[in-house]
């Protein structure tokens, strides 16, 4: 028997649906091979999150396998798919929904250029005016963390906190990203990628034209203020 | 109730079904992520053009959501998809459309390979024998511009009058590109990034061997009133 | 009505079937882009092969829109198709057909690797197992040749004349690939771009370790004689 | 007449569902072109191992054109798919299941980035984590080594023996995978393939950092004990 309100409850299927519906994206866009990669969305109204079942295929994610865990990423007994494990990467998501409250999505993958800057720890210039517009400036290096304690949230959260990025790429490992909900972060991790490869073919011909800073501030405002259907909001 | 005449509506009617379709190009060849990239097209015997919607998902482009705009880029009261805000670019196609009389469609995208010569602000050399065929000689860089007013469509149309080229590469920013009508903008977009990708790739290898000038201008003369089904004309 | 014998008017009909339904596979490998890249088969027993149509949409390619023409790349009048103008480079495609009679189909892409060793002039050595055992060495380079008239089947034919490769790289244009028949040469275009991809891949790394001329040979023998489910010969 | 025993029946026909089935993995990743590549899984319980047939086109793969083998490599008789030939490299995998009795499947292709590192006969370094996770260390090289005798398989059992790693880059040839099973094989070349990728084009950028060993000891033992919804073990 369920302890969460009939509201809760619609929170909870809601989420279960949009985040097994978004894992899709990442296979769509080239992000995760095999079992790699998670999405998770923080559920609405209550102090919990939703995230995909560890080393389980693409093809058999479904709202209902989704696992629902507490923000110290405890899997809650007796919810649907409580039986099997969360992604091993769960104990950083929750780190994360724990120290920052305006976040509502988390995505973790490997994808490749984003990961292959990671190798080297270094961060992606700010060189093409889409990073301007979805990043405004550089995408930063996260701390080499070792997984299964906390040090993964903490370097992420430490080095997103009082950033405009919401990507970071976590040292040796690859990208993390963040938005107010699990699409936004989807969109991130989509978008990290791109300005991942792009730059990193810019690079590979010849030297980088900058971008003034002026520009950089300037598209950013405008992005997260005027574009789309609605203004949106940038996360605070 | 409509403004146009029943014969413009047709047009109008048309122009949104092509414009619409086509987005399914900028997929398919691998040209956007997410919702990057537009397609616009004008409506034949108006002073108008059809453009996306911005922000929507390409899942989501359907005819009846498309914008229809005039020529200072303001969208047309009481036409369907007028409830929307019209792509972000719509400022620059609008400038190309009042500057440029012979074009019928233009394109933008954020292509990863034509991306990266532009973050280099570095104009593709014309060393392969398609390239000749289809933009006459190199592919130009634009100036760096700031999008919100009309420096990046007087940009576009100030790099492209009086050249062969039908692809403009914006510094910074990514390629734009001018057709006929919309379908041969797209294809100039869609050509522009197959060139950029094999003369990165050729140059990653060691050093390219020139095209000579005679040799182009055959190349695109031929290809410009030969090729295809019917002699379809250079632009003017 | 048909000039052809009811045996040919059936070779005919084959070979379209073939040859259309071949031209899937250069999309589905990305070996071309937009309506770029053709194949042609030659028809057993008929002086004639068959290509497809210029500048139509691979969507659109249909077993009765293929063209048949005879060995000097004229369009044989009166059938199916031959309202239509032949692949610009048809010529090219008769004169092997003329010159090379152990010939049954001939391929041409852009496909970007092995167009990237094109623009240098540049052959592509052999320092993988699977390029000797399908090629035999090296893919060769051919001269530098506009289209429209006979300098491109010319410098095909004198290439690959006494040459294992069923591949060479006409300068600054793109591979053109012969074979058996018209699936055979798809896949030595498939094939070349493969092995044009990896050596690529390899050189940006380092340098290249090469393999004894007598375990090219002995690769190739194996291959040409014993891989498959039947010895199906090499060509002459 | 089969010699097996009804049990066997069972799991030779559960072999070849699988085998069949996992060969579209190989196309899914983008690991092969035309029909190179081949998987294959011993038999549980019988001394034999099902793969594929030689030079067939992935479309047509079935469970019942699989081919069923005795640990020497040769086709057991009057079994379905015995009249044709397996794979050309099937005397390299019987080898493997011949010299390594805990080896449940084996899987070559000529997956680029990989076969790339191979060419220059360079091992990949362990820079990422989920390269250390899932490799436990670098990835090795093998010898060179002409096909048609034994000498393919005894270089791969001779790396791989007493080695963390499941996958061998055979020198100038390519990648042969080890697994559990048949699937955990596959895995393995899903991953040596993104591994090479991520760190070719991490190098080609710069420097490398490189991650201490204790972290990858640390790393490898997790994954190998706690990942995934059950312990799977790691191969002894």
């Amino acid at each position: 028997m369920s302890a969460f309100s009939p509201e809760i409850e619609v929170a909870i299927a809601r989420t279960r649906d949009e985040v097994s519906a978004l894992h899709a994206e990442l296979v769509r866009n080239g992000l995760v091979v095999w079992t790699g990669g998670n999405v998770s969305g923080r559920v609405p109204g209550a102090d919990a999150f939703v995230i995909k079942p560890s080393g389980v295929s693409y093809d058999e994610l479904r709202p209902e396998n989704m696992i629902v865990c507490d923000l110290e990423g405890r899997v809650i007994p007796d919810t649907p798919g409580s039986d099997r494990e969360p992604s091993s990467d769960t104990a950083a998501h929750a780190y994360v929904y724990r120290h920052m409250e305006h976040v509502g999505g988390v995505v973790h993958t490997h994808s490749p250029y984003a990961t292959a800057w990671a190798a080297r720890g270094e961060a992606i210039p700010c060189v093409i005016t889409a990073m301007a517009d979805e990043f405004g400036g550089e995408i930063p290096v996260g701390p080499f963390a070792i997984i299964g304690d906390d040090s993964i949230g903490r370097g992420i959260v430490e080095t997103l906190t009082g950033h405009r990025s919401r990507a970071v790429l976590m040292q040796n490992h690859g990208p993390f990203t963040i938005g107010r909900n699990a699409r936004d972060a989807v969109k991130a991790a989509v978008m990290v990628e791109d300005v991942a490869r792009t730059v990193h073919l810019a690079r590979q011909g010849g030297a980088l034209l900058p971008i003034p800073q002026d520009a950089i501030d300037s598209l950013f405002d405008r992005y997260q203020n005027v574009y789309g259907q609605a203004a949106q909001g940038a996360m605070p």
